[in-house]
């Protein structure tokens, strides 16, 4: 298929949330200690709540950019595009780059709202996490229909609160919710324990998908604090196998059956090793683990609950069905540092040369509805005003040209050591 | 090709050390301190040293076991396979298992020798680890020429000594030295450290291999204490890959271009993957990290400096041309508990049906002799009377019959927890 044929949901991208999001949405009584922007001193923009800091880090929004530019510096909202932060721009970048629908994981709140559980006053994190919500459902989601599939925060600190908030939200249209990687390494109970069962009945019984994304265990991988910075980006999406073993092997799977998780950012060429992998130590072992999915072998459970995705995979296109083509779909990462954004339709169609259109299709918007319930042909939009093509003729003369946001701030980031970025990341 | 028709040459099996190893080998003045078996109360037999107790663990001598009786439980050398201890023994198993050649990795000193490098008195610890590989290479290996690839361990604790120790057992025909996956895990320097220079400088020199086996890092790939023991043995060989990572971005493979890392049961299939991400990080990074190869991609050097092996991967199989043919060998795992001994030929045999005998031919023995200088066709062996078929002819009689030796001490050990396997495995 012709890149300009696509039609294209990505089911991974992010928001920077804008300083006046909570302006509609925080009760009068917290709105004083509501999360806010502040400006520092050598002209970063960093969001401050219930005493921490948290900057913006330049790599998660060099979309635009030029490569030389890239690195983890703390940035201010005049050196990323207004489309990571602007619903308007972001629309129009979204058509320039030929993207129907998008899903957007949180930047500040860190990708399983650690920063609002980390609040004492929980009455208070919960107010602002609920705040979030309402933003990016009603506001974000809410002002361009059929354009953002809607996403939530959880209630990370209590399963029950976090089993209401994802009902109150699927109220409201949003059927998938943001998660950890790994609760245990966060301080909460693993996915062993029963006690995250009311959020997962609230999941199944809401259709909601719970989107776990790739970094959001807290814990970076780093070999060490002198590494390069490469071997972290290259590990970073290997990591999220992890959590996809934890779930898998877990009693969640066995006493869950509608239970649906998504992989993001996760990438799809490891996935064929891996169902090798847990089938075979399946065979090997489950006669004195105890083991037991009915009869059935571990890959098959795998692709009736996980959802894979890729940004540009070789590997995973050419081992589509050793995956499961309705487990495969696709991911654009604006305004993130391994986006193609926005020559990524051109980028797919070059890796999915070959694949049938239906095939295709099914990667690049049919398997993203179907798992997050998600409509875009709303509000007019047809399937034939829908593709790459027609999109970008809606953005003509929009700027997506390569330019320097940079103020000119920081040294160029080579050579930076590990110890730096963890610190920043975790700060 | 036939089963019955291969040569098969395991880079990756394992010794059970027995009782008697340090007697012929270690300096008289150092005989009191060395390493001892002692029989515990409870009839498990552990090796003693320098304050630390280590316990054969069940799951690392399985092999001819009934699956049911797959444990990690401690055990005696009575309730193992006498081939997993004694050279002869061991040489019958692996006729009867077709297997021409074999590579031992160490068990209770650790793969990096751990053990020995914890002993205050680093010179009771060097002595102790000459007279380990001197045993290894000249008693355990020189047994029976031509059939066990010699391997030595490292002094992890000096690199100048370990440099010598690489150049004292390269002038008997040692061309693998056992290394960890992360010195820093082990709390030394980082692969990132110009100390270890002169190691690698006298690795480059004697033509030697660095072996890097999984769960070398003196860290389990455990999720939750409260994980089931299925998620450490999925994820156990997918960890390697940070190994691969950490030493392709690092220095190490610039300075010294002729330096060799193996993979050590680290699987195949996960390695396109990995190659594409590594290529794309450099891609979209590399113009702000400072990453350069002469021009040349990561994958590109890659294949210049790893090799990869698999027990039985159907998706490496399948992918072995983006891999690079010449970087893939074989491995047993003998008598570990992913090992299919002794039906492993049949068992890649199905598995690699459709690949070329050429290609063939270098998994299952070509590469393992190039990579590891090794020259199995000795004392007149010939490729005719080095088959599966051949060596089997040789092992008639044998008993490779599943069968229990457990002496019924232990409770079956379903619904292990992870908690308790970490303490045995780090005690």
């Amino acid at each position: 298929m012709n890149a300009e044929d696509m039609i294209m949901i990505s089911v991974d991208d992010h928001v920077v949330e804008p300083p006046t999001m909570f302006d509609a949405h925080i009760p009068e009584r917290y709105r004083d200690r509501a999360p806010r922007v502040r400006t520092t001193k050598d002209g970063s923009d960093v969001w401050t709540f219930n005493g921490q800091t948290i900057p913006n880090i330049g790599l998660n929004a060099v979309a635009g950019r030029p490569k030389e530019e890239y690195g983890i510096e703390p940035t201010a909202f005049d050196e990323i595009r207004p489309g990571t932060h602007d619903i308007d721009e972001r629309v129009k970048d979204m058509n320039a780059g030929g993207i129907l629908a998008s899903m957007n994981f949180p930047s500040f709140p860190g990708f399983s709202g650690r920063v609002f559980s980390a609040a004492e006053d929980k009455d208070l994190a919960l107010a602002v996490l609920r705040a979030y919500n309402d933003w990016h459902v009603d506001e974000w989601a809410g002002t361009h229909p059929g354009r953002i599939v809607p996403m939530a925060l959880p209630v990370l600190w209590d399963a029950e609160l976090c089993a209401e908030e994802v009902r109150r939200v699927a109220a409201k249209g949003c059927h998938s919710i943001t998660f950890t990687e790994n609760p245990a390494t966060l301080g909460y109970p693993s996915f062993h324990n029963e006690y995250w069962d009311p959020l997962w009945r609230a999941v199944c019984d809401e259709n909601v998908v719970v989107s776990i994304h790739l970094g959001s265990s807290g814990q970076l991988s780093v070999t060490a604090p002198d590494a390069p910075v490469d071997v972290m980006i290259t590990l970073q999406p290997m990591n999220i196998c992890q959590a996809a073993a934890d779930l898998l092997w877990s009693r969640v799977i066995k006493k869950f059956p509608g239970i649906r998780f998504a992989l993001s950012e996760g990438g799809t060429g490891w996935i064929p090793y891996f169902l090798d992998r847990v089938d075979r130590t399946y065979d090997m072992h489950h006669l004195w683990t105890g083991q037991d999915f009915g009869g059935r072998l571990p890959s098959e459970v795998f692709r009736e609950h996980f959802l894979t995705c890729f940004i540009s995979d070789p590997v995973g296109v050419e081992l589509r069905h050793r995956i499961g083509i309705d487990n495969i779909a696709w991911e654009c990462d604006y305004p993130h540092s391994d986006s193609s954004w926005p020559n990524a339709p051109e980028e797919l169609a070059e890796v999915a040369a070959g694949v049938p259109d239906d095939e295709l299709n099914k990667i690049t918007f049919e398997n993203a509805m179907r798992w997050y319930s998600f409509d875009p042909f709303v509000n007019g939009r047809t399937r034939e005003n829908a593709t790459v093509g027609a999109l970008r003729a809606e953005a003509a003369g929009h700027d997506v040209s390569i330019r320097s946001y940079d103020k000119g701030r920081f040294e160029k980031s080579v050579g930076i050591e590990m110890g730096r970025l963890v610190d920043q990341a975790t700060a």
